[in-house]
């Protein structure tokens, strides 16, 4: 139990009661299994991609979650529509930049994204955040060749440069500002073996961002809540289908306390 | 029982002899849960929205379901496209307008199937519903900002003036033609933390609709019998994700004599 | 236990250390079941359809999956876009004609596939696959109106013709290049009441694909391979729904010795 722990319990408590609105746009293959997910954990999920209707969407939302997953032009500029809006108005507006470094397109359009709109909070693997600045980093289709580590070094840094915060998901997250750091120790490895657990991961920090405005704190309160639920769910579950039904559940029982109690938030450096 | 059940539990035998053709142009969030709950009910379920092939799909079915859930025009213009066709040949096509009240596109689009299509049903939530008619509704996202109580009133006239049956799902429908109208208890409130139930509902009423030419008939059967596998669900699961998967199985046991059982249709007014 | 049985556990064994990664242009259906069967059975999915973005994903790709199950004519140009840039390099093309004989978009683009790209492997049911040579072969939605014995007959010349193999599932699956013929008779009748199922083959055959060359073994290897799962799904599960998870975790823990007792290929003819 920490002050990092008890922060997470209270955005969780508040998050199931004012159900925040969370506007997604967000790739086919997660749209289904992330809209259960915020609804389980008691947010209200909406997925509207349309560029005639994305304004009007991202006005009436606690937050915007961008994903780049199964990208095209059309989908980058509602995004970036949305993300204007979002900003405008103040609202968090949460980056996923999935395969970030597998092709330009996908590194392209993560950094338009990052130049046109405010972007509270960029979450991905290592590879991803790492295709964001650098020249050179690769990704394996959507898979991190880069270990969080291989990033802790520079996390400060790239996060000052890109005026957001990093949320780099892996073993052990790494969430950094550019000035604090906190790392959270959540999660289980068969939670790699579900489609998309990263982008919910994503849409879940967009939940937690819609309640709480320090960014940092969000992000890790969020991953330490959703890799406790992995936790929970691999209590239950030793096969990745299964375990996929049981993170659902868990996102729906795991309770303010018990993520007091679980979250393994730290500050670091 | 009374003859409203027996009808039900008739119509659901029907649909698992026939294995009726359910042409689904719907969202990308719920395209897999609704496929997966026609196809374990009994239906035959297909997905296509390519402008060059609706009017061929609905030709082969034998209902048309049409979703606005995450629409752009150049879906609208393919629904309505396959909806013209589907009611030239006579086949019943069911709407959702989905978020209609949210944005402008939706309500705009929703309006422009029912006066451009025939549209047999439209199954909606209460906002979703009142934002066909009136200037000022508003639906937060795709929930409910109203109860089904605040239609019940001006539900008949509504139909009426669409020249529709209204089906508007809540903790008890209401579905009228304007002229009759039946209230349907089944459900649990469990469902409401499943991604997509309301869009399912849809997709069912479609299936009934195949089957049963009296609109608020197939509609009161369809929901019925949905809301019975929600029980059912619910009995076996506490939390969303296994509800989920219960739902489904739910959809395959559930025999017609069970919801002969367990139907809870009544006329009203 | 026989040659071809030790084959398909090899070819798992060598899927799961080498992880490849498939990419996938498919249909918003199945997308998300389809990633979560490829991960679960130890190979890296990735879902990428953007014409600006299908050659780099190819390329970074160990076989390209093409799926018309939600076809529009953009999404058959980055198919055909994606299948040209790996047949370039020698990598596995393998299609799955969902719905062809159900429309002449859905005929006509199987076709247009077929011709422009080197197809290593066509995957369908025996009504879409004779709808790829046919004039008269019809499709109701994408459920099979043929049985696979009617194939059997013209199969070897249908391969030959088309310059691909084929593997045409059904109770008893039919693999053949035209010269040899398997018979693959694993399977549940149960996987045809989960919605994917046949897609999701397509994409397990693409994954054997990317490990072994010789097409005709590949293909019976994964049919085996899943329908061998599915076989064990069943026994965990009697209904749709929870069949769907089991079979999930099925893919993940069949071993390759499982695979090795467990696989029915014999040659035929």
């Amino acid at each position: 139990m920490n002050r990092f722990a008890d922060r997470a319990a209270e955005t969780l408590a508040a998050v199931r009661e004012n159900r925040p609105l969370i506007h997604n746009i967000t790739n086919f293959v997660v749209m289904n299994y992330t809209a259960n997910a915020l609804l389980a954990m008691g947010a209200s999920p909406v997925m509207a991609h349309g560029i005639n209707e994305v304004e009007e969407m991202a006005a009436l939302a606690g937050a915007l979650v961008l994903n780049i997953g199964t990208l095209t032009e059309e989908w980058v500029a509602a995004m970036i529509r949305a993300g204007k809006k979002a900003s405008e108005l103040g609202k968090p507006v949460v980056l996923d930049p999935v395969g970030a470094g597998a092709t330009r397109l996908r590194t392209a359009s993560a950094k338009q994204i990052i130049e046109q709109v405010r972007v509270r909070t960029v979450r991905g693997n290592a590879s991803e955040i790492l295709a964001l600045e650098t020249r050179d980093a690769t990704t394996r289709g959507v898979d991190s060749v880069h270990s969080v580590e291989d990033v802790a070094g520079t996390g400060s840094a790239m996060a000052d440069a890109l005026k957001t915060t990093l949320a780099i998901t892996g073993p052990t997250d790494f969430i950094t500002d550019g000035n604090r750091v906190l790392r959270v120790a959540n999660g289980h490895p068969l939670m790699a073996r579900i489609t998309g657990t990263g982008c919910t991961a994503t849409a879940i920090v967009g939940a937690f961002s819609a309640i709480d405005d320090d960014p940092v704190c969000a992000a890790a309160s969020a991953l330490a809540f959703f890799g406790l639920a992995g936790e929970v769910a691999a209590q239950h579950a030793s096969a990745p289908g299964s375990c996929m039904i049981q993170l659902l559940d868990a996102l729906y029982t795991v309770t303010p306390e018990d993520l007091k109690a679980g979250a393994r938030i730290r500050e670091a450096r």
